[in-house]
């Protein structure tokens, strides 16, 4: 689906407008459709509280029909090829289409139980977690009554929405669903940033080895020419920082021991909120070293 | 063989003297008894110079006769369980007595390259290596000359029959054949030691997964009861210590992120000097950490 | 007053016990006396136990004679030369003996105003306190009532007794009554202990200059000879430690800039628990320092 | 003197270029006018080269004249109020005009040192350096030769044109001839940058008291609204930044101790390169902190 400027939306008569917006929610053109007549919008921001307006003013029965309409996590439909465009992309964010298949066990009888229980399928925005944090919030969410996990299973629907909203709407102005992850390294041996360090970042889980995210090399400022995540969600899990500081000390020919003291610098840290900023540097010395949560 | 007093050393005759120390030197008694004459001895340093001396004053032939007297690093003497008692705890310090078969080969081709260049055995005074240093001392002096592998091979056995002497006799004034590391955790969120914490000091290798070498809890004092480890050299290596720290601050109630910024916090570092004093302390909070090699 | 043992006062008669105590709580030797009967003592803090247990248990009117028994801080009885020699020395410890004019005019006031209010003495352990914290708490207790006053003021009477007879008892198992000050300068850049720094200790005043209190020079282990303030309590006041730290790298020929960026470490910290033990220890490069309360 | 642009500069004929840019060199039109013949100039450091071209190749004793055109620091033209406006606001800048008695004598004495040993006047870019690194600057030059200062002369009077010109030019490409210092709070106990925090800025001196250069207030963000010092050379010289942290915990009502360990921080640095970036940043908790040049 093209993006579009605020402009058109604003001037398209209503089935221009749902051609447009139609499939921002699940197989409900209808949240568009009414959302329509609440026009023009100054900005995504209030395109995005009427639609949502939309929805909550709509009876139980199509709210239902509305959660009904989204596909298991790693689901039948992922494996039959029946989900929609968006919904696959988000599932493959999150490493959804690559589970083993004890993992797709475990999936399954999840959604199952989930299902047996509240009558719907568990909805989650993917982009924002992790594997092992959707895992986590399955089994916490299983826990819930059926009108907690209503509301949930809305709010996270409205959070896909404004996934896809950013995504579709040509503004400067944007939703803040994004969040920004980057690093720094100073050399406090020297007193200048440590640029041409070597660096991965991995996510971390409980069930499988760490996986490579993005690695590479610091520029003469001691960054990444770009951040470690940006343009997205930080999925919410915990991940490793390594940083290959005894190559760095080593081509600047500083009197090291032999093997180095610190050779390779692992930190772990969790991302909890994925419209955050993290900052995550590090403070050097062929002796010592220093991180933070840093802003 | 029983500990003795420097005073039973001094007291004794030629053949009582070869008794208790016949072994410090492999299969050759002849340095004890050369040494008898230069009793009586001050101190455990003073005879074992003077054993050095008795080596040093040898014959070439019998210098090399003692060289060869050592058996192969994770060699046949292994397997057929022909090696002095010694020799082998001192292999097995180092996990010699547990290669996979992979490895076992690559010791015997190394052995056998050496014994072609060199016609005598490899001698390391493997207590202060891990497995990795020993393959690294292995190829570096493989490129040595015969004259500098001469006295390599001398040094080292000096450094095994140090530790020998360190353990048989009793004395205050000690050889300083040991290291010592330690690990202290200033909990600087809330100024004080951070006690209860779970640690573990793993060896790394290039080859082979981490090796738990010691697990503990800090007392209130930040510290752990015994040092992580003492009355031994540290072997030349890379390791790990790993903090427990979420756990610490969950207890304490503290306000944290979930899931928390900081949950296990590794730090590699490489020990070079065996009879040095690392203290590899954490300074933390929740959201920051500083380590560095301290005194 | 020469020290005692234990053991001398446990076999003394009633009057050799109060020619050796009597003089503990001021001008009244009948706490000495009364505590007598409960000898022997097994330690100093039984014999500190039994004369509180005689002061709480004397009648009212004694307990305000011991009271009214104290001078003024730096009042009438100092310039009239007729304080006790324990006293003269407490008050000289918090420099109550060097009062500028205005200083001695502000004490004045404050002991008439507290008079006026409680008709007693204003008493507190100048031991354990600045010029400053007596000011701040002389302030503080004006606004107490009467009741509470009594309680402090026997407390601090206490505190008296106990470091008199910490002073004046020959013992091993000593009274907890002396705090611990001490420093450390890790060198981060060179990974090891700064030998050969300067370094002043100063007390800080809201009314006057700083005060050097010690200065010294950092031993290869990076620490001073002896500890900074030992075998006495720590005043409750703000201080001001000032590392000479630009001078230790140009010895050490590391390359800085001109000016070098860091010369002159000063680190301000106050001292809130005279019988604690404060670390605060420098970790620094020519480019960066950290300090903390350790431990 | 109003900015001009390029484009006016590159379209004016010779007169009126000398008109815009004749003082740029102190009492030396002659320099503007011979740079007149190498416009159009694509930006203004271009134009900086056509001027400095024009000076190096000038007779030798019209450098000579236009090294004497520039007043005594701090001499009887500052007295006589003779100075041009520029040099009147560059020696006010490093507090040149508002020199004690004593000051003066002694600039005055190293002025007619300097103009006895090399027959012209002492020329320093005033703007790059505080009082204290003027005098230093002073000592160091009167022990060169004369040709080597002779040298120091013109490339200083460079740096003063090249400050001269970029006040002078509307344009974006500048010139670098201004530095940056900033600062920045992070609370690690919080794990949040520290909003709210008073700090000061001196300029220290080895003759004088402390010098308030700025105060202010972090944001939300930990930084001042405004850098400290920027749009300038930062001037060489010694300072220090005062953080109330005290405050700012006791605000948030963190547990503290009485009196807080850390109020007042003060932290002393140099700055030797007056176009350099120099960042402070201070990383603190109620019981701990870190600083170091950053970037």
């Amino acid at each position: 689906m093209p993006a579009v400027t605020l402009a058109e939306l604003n001037g398209a008569d209503k089935s221009g407008f749902v051609a447009m917006l139609g499939d921002i929610y699940e197989h409900a053109p209808w949240v568009a459709e009414r959302a329509w007549a609440r026009r023009p919008f100054a900005n995504v921001s209030s395109l995005h509280e009427a639609m949502m307006a939309a929805v909550r003013a709509a009876p139980a029965q199509e709210r239902l029909a509305l959660i009904n309409g989204h596909p298991d996590l790693a689901g039948k439909a992922a494996l039959a090829g029946t989900m929609t465009r968006d919904s696959k992309a988000e599932q493959a964010s999150a490493g959804l289409d690559r589970l083993s298949a004890e993992e797709f066990a475990h999936f399954h009888e999840l959604n199952n139980a989930y299902r047996q229980k509240f009558a719907f399928p568990f909805i989650i925005c993917v982009r924002r977690h992790s594997k092992d944090s959707i895992l986590r919030q399955f089994e916490h969410r299983l826990g819930h009554d059926a009108s907690t996990e209503h509301e949930t299973a809305l709010a996270e629907i409205f959070r896909i929405a404004a996934l896809r909203l950013d995504a579709r709407i040509k503004t400067t102005e944007r939703l803040k669903v994004h969040g920004h992850l980057s690093t720094h390294i100073l050399d406090t041996h020297g007193g200048k940033p440590a640029g041409g360090v070597s660096l991965e970042l991995l996510e971390l889980s409980e069930r499988a080895d760490p996986r490579l995210i993005v690695s590479g090399v610091t520029n003469d400022d001691g960054r990444t020419a770009e951040p470690l995540i940006d343009e997205r969600p930080l999925p919410i899990g915990r991940y490793e920082l390594r940083f290959h500081i005894g190559a760095y000390f080593a081509r600047l020919r500083v009197a090291l021991a032999n093997p180095p003291f610190l050779e390779l610098i692992p930190i772990q840290f969790a991302i909890a909120e994925p419209e955050g900023h993290y900052h995550v540097p590090l403070l050097v010395t062929p002796w010592s070293y220093t991180t933070y949560r840093g802003s």
